[in-house]
């Protein structure tokens, strides 16, 4: 898929078909998260891929707007790793993670999957919960949960451009 | 391009010819950016378009690992707006607009232009003085400042791949 189109057509989606994702193409999407560009290229985040349907199901106990991944055949959850935070890094794990969760966003659209981010950070409460379930260590941040398989619903264009949101050289 | 081309051979880059980014080209990157996913559908982001030649030389004064900006024939300043935060949203601006600039930097790539990330956020010291410099209001974060040109070097494939950062079910 072009990727102006992929960006542009990219919506949420929380409905999926029963058919599995392959690995094949599960780890295509793997290497577009971790092309994302990262500060100092410190590449801190890290993926746990739940493929395991009663963790699926517990997800949304956890997180309720995340109701759809107890459907979904796989989420990733994209975690940022503390331990990587060098003086000219710190507070920038979360951002990098952000531009991989959309690297993943945008390879499962271009690969004809659907998926959508639910959000953990900056629910503290929300991160323990998650932390515990997957046996992550506390210096680790769960940045969000993405269910992805193929779509069981359509969505058409939504245009979100909007003029008054660009500024010329001066706020 | 292909979108999966276009993520795993985006690099970063610093250095740019004196060709200009035409206005219809910058309109296309922005319209990708604006169609990043947002918390609760927010869209809390806002976008100031530097070409002013002044401005683009002050921006290493502030922030020295930017120096490429001077030369740039353009740089976006991604902000979010921190009055578009209700409870659901509060802290999710900065994730969102990560979100959108790694679709300014693909989108930039994709249409045969160089661009790379410089941080701001989470640099309180460095926003005020670009908060200064662009008479952005107080409530607005600056989160990065991307400068934009036809690439004057060339970058090959990095790999940046690695096994052990994937996790099979738990941690």
């Amino acid at each position: 898929m072009d990727t102006i189109k992929c960006m542009m057509t990219r919506r949420s989606i929380r409905k999926y078909s029963e058919k599995e994702v392959s690995n094949i193409v599960l780890e295509k999407i793997l290497k577009c998260a971790m092309q994302a560009p990262s500060g100092v290229n410190e590449q801190a985040w890290e993926f746990i891929i739940v493929r395991d349907k009663e963790l699926l199901k517990q997800i949304p106990t956890i997180s309720p707007f995340a109701g759809m991944v107890a459907k979904a055949p796989l989420a990733i959850i994209v975690c940022t790793n503390l331990n990587n935070e060098s003086i000219f890094y710190k507070g920038m794990g979360i951002l990098d993670c952000s531009a991989a969760t959309e690297n993943i966003l945008l390879a499962a659209h271009a690969l004809g999957l659907g998926a959508v981010w639910t959000a953990v950070y900056p629910d503290e409460a929300k991160a323990n919960k998650i932390r515990n379930l997957f046996n992550i260590p506390s210096s680790i941040i769960p940045l969000c949960i993405i269910p992805i398989g193929y779509p069981a619903e359509k969505k058409g264009f939504d245009d979100r451009y909007k003029e008054k949101k660009v500024h010329q050289n001066k706020w």
